[in-house]
């Protein structure tokens, strides 16, 4: 495809002006707003949704979450001039895949969460099954949004960015990794055995790590490009994808629940595997503090232009909430 | 894209020379050891299944269904010279976004349903979580399918399957057909009211239509073309859609529940509004009639190329599970 001239909304500065803060929230803003506009436009040339169904897919997808993931699809895809408004497509459908995800891990017969980023869950504030719809219509939703010629003029970057987000999000990526998290909490009869470190980096990496890894290749995905670059961000994905489960397995133990505005100590208690368990607080902040360099590291051949990508890696491993 | 001429497994007759159930029953076994294939085979690029997953998306989508969807999709890209291979992989995915709909609507906090085609359902055989997940498994694992060459070699084509399907199963179709399915029941708190002719019709054209569609446009869709005959398939699709829903209302009156492996009269305990218990069981075979009737009219144009086609038609008015 073309390499056009990344887009900028009028009367913002290019370059790493802004904060790192600054950005993310700005993506926020743009994919809320996006978001919120594909939702009730509603799938074209389908009938209109049910209110309910609507109301609890915006329930379970606005107002709420960092966008951290849509912030890596944009952020790599500027590193390659793809339009601002494709990446934001491609970073909306993403998002919509996260928040399913949620809303079926909090369910009863999952997490039996009651509270999420400070509110009730969507089976709390609804009920089960529309819980259950919600969460199936965001997945489907998202894979409509991919295939929009507004994500990308180029078919063929259409369909590697549904492929991608298939294998991310589908039972060789996320839902293997529930369904692994699940056997490990020894919710089966064959499960339930104290996991080795590499099966516990095993399930990290496909239950967190495929859909942040997805996140940062989907830029090189938008712009067609297949090189050393597009392997270098690959890394770079996986890499923070790790830092990020060891983050979360540390603010498990750490965080207060007024900040993180759910339910603490849970892992612990549900005598789930973490490699922070397994290593110690003290190795596991090693290795978080490593993964964050070497992920740097991955991004030097971008030089300056990848400035907040390395501040992502730096927000993953100190970020509070 | 280039019209191949149709490729037919060696040693079979072509044409209409084999009786409707022969051919129903071929394309059945081949979907089987396809879908059975690439489940084994798993997502391609991604991290194997978890063994309890594949076990539990295997149970759900093999050796049960009668594979109408797919046949439609088989029968209608027949008709068009698409590869055999394409449509069956193109079915394939259809199958598994079916398969899904029905374990999530079968769980607990949906219709509850306790058997399913004569065996336990995937929630009763293996436990909520893992149906569930083997749910969101297979619909996302629907996209995988779609997005690969073997699907078909142009991705404009992929594309577009992806967005059909997408359409057809997401929040302003199936999705949605079920939630409007559960509102009229009663199950919250503005719903519950009995549902007016065109309120029915929304609600079946989404809940059971709207696949029926996707399946009937699929050949016009893998053959890349969008002129008067397509166009006569999707008429074609929402006849036989619509006749479908009135035949299981009606089945739902008349089966017996050894035959159908399931529950029968639950709709009317439910209280569920249907187009018969609306109408009256006269006026809905007079109306499955004159739908099966338009339906075979709408194949006119393809004459002896679309026996079985309408063979189909009739199948669905007339079968007895």
């Amino acid at each position: 495809m073309n390499i056009v001239t990344s887009v900028q909304p009028e009367g913002q500065t290019t370059g790493n002006a802004r904060s790192f803060a600054a950005r993310l929230s700005e993506v926020a803003v743009e994919i809320d707003a996006l978001l919120s506009r594909l939702l009730d436009d509603g799938p074209r040339g389908a009938p209109a949704m049910p209110p309910r169904l609507l109301e609890a897919m915006r329930y379970a997808s606005l107002g709420q979450g960092k966008r951290f993931r849509p912030f890596l699809v944009v952020e790599t895809a500027a590193l390659f001039g793809v339009p601002r408004e494709n990446a934001l497509m491609a970073g909306a459908a993403l998002e919509c895949v996260h928040c399913y995800s949620l809303v079926h891990d909090d369910l009863p017969a999952m997490d039996d969460d009651e509270l999420r980023r400070g509110r009730p869950t969507v089976h709390r504030r609804f009920d089960e099954a529309t819980a259950i719809l919600a969460g199936d219509g965001l997945l489907t939703f998202a894979f409509d949004i991919l295939s929009r010629p507004e994500t990308s003029v180029d078919p063929a970057v259409r369909v590697k960015l549904v492929s991608s987000l298939a294998l991310a999000a589908g039972p060789g990526g996320m839902v293997g990794g529930q369904m692994l998290d699940l056997a490990a909490e020894g919710r089966f009869e064959e499960g339930g055995q104290r996991l080795d470190e590499a099966q516990i980096r095993r399930l990290q990496g496909m239950k967190t790590g495929a859909l942040i890894r997805f996140a940062a290749s989907a830029g090189a995905i938008l712009a067609d490009i297949d090189d050393e670059r597009s392997a270098a961000l690959r890394r770079y994905g996986a890499l923070i994808g790790e830092a990020f489960q060891i983050a979360d397995d540390l603010l498990d133990i750490d965080g207060e629940a007024a900040l993180l505005g759910k339910a603490v100590h849970k892992d612990a208690e549900a005598g789930k595997a973490t490699l922070v368990g397994l290593l110690g607080v003290e190795a596991a902040r090693k290795r978080l503090a490593s993964l964050t360099s070497e992920a740097r590291a991955a991004l030097e051949p971008f030089g300056a232009a990848a400035t907040s990508l390395k501040e992502a890696a730096e927000f993953v491993a100190n970020r509070r909430r």
